[in-house]
């Protein structure tokens, strides 16, 4: 069993590999045959291959990409939702989107199936 | 289709009626058959009168129950999780505990289902 320390610790490496460019680092957190859906609504990407194609994205559209806590993670058992805002750097402007992840998670803490809620439409120019 | 505005109204109107101890205009945003797990990992509640039985429960432990915005809502499609602060408070002790709703919501805006991330022993003493 994870318990909930394992699974903080798990989301405190999610943002630090991600704010970090640590691509490996990041995949390894998921299960093998762990399953993404980001943002909720789209197609469901399964695998670490799928789920890499989501990092290159990612880090092709912007310069740098910092994932910074908006609030306290709440885990429930093997599950939990984590807020945070997402700040991608386009040529000197920061772009933010809050974002809530979540996920479920493995006997040892590595992420079995996410999903991310965030809209687009709701993205904003930092100060 | 539910705008993600409408979303948004059925959000505020959960957090105020919930504060403001209404409990009718509470339970008319869910719709019929919704279902409730709360917190996730318990029992699903099913219907008006199980999610009742939900509110008689927390409004009986506490003189008065404060749900506080803790960040913005992050709604994708039809469906959301939104960040709050349910605040009891016990005989002038006010008691938190940090909680993440994830919902699904109907074509008009009422709410499907509902999971709530939280865990009690994350609960802490305010000012």
């Amino acid at each position: 069993m994870a318990t909930s320390d394992d699974i903080r610790a798990t989301l405190d490496r999610y943002r630090e590999c991600f704010t970090a460019s640590d691509r490996e680092g990041w995949l390894a957190l998921f299960a093998t045959g762990a399953t993404v859906e980001d943002p909720v609504g789209s197609d469901i990407r399964t695998g670490h291959d799928e789920i890499a194609e989501l990092w290159d994205f990612a880090h092709s559209m912007a310069a740098s990409i910092e994932l910074r806590a908006a609030g306290p993670a709440c885990v429930a058992g093997h599950e939990a939702a984590f807020p945070f805002t997402i700040i991608n750097d386009f040529d000197g402007t920061q772009m933010a989107l809050d974002v809530i992840d979540v996920m479920t998670f493995t006997d040892d803490a590595k992420i079995a199936t996410m999903r991310a809620f965030w809209d687009m439409a709701a993205m904003y120019t930092l100060g």
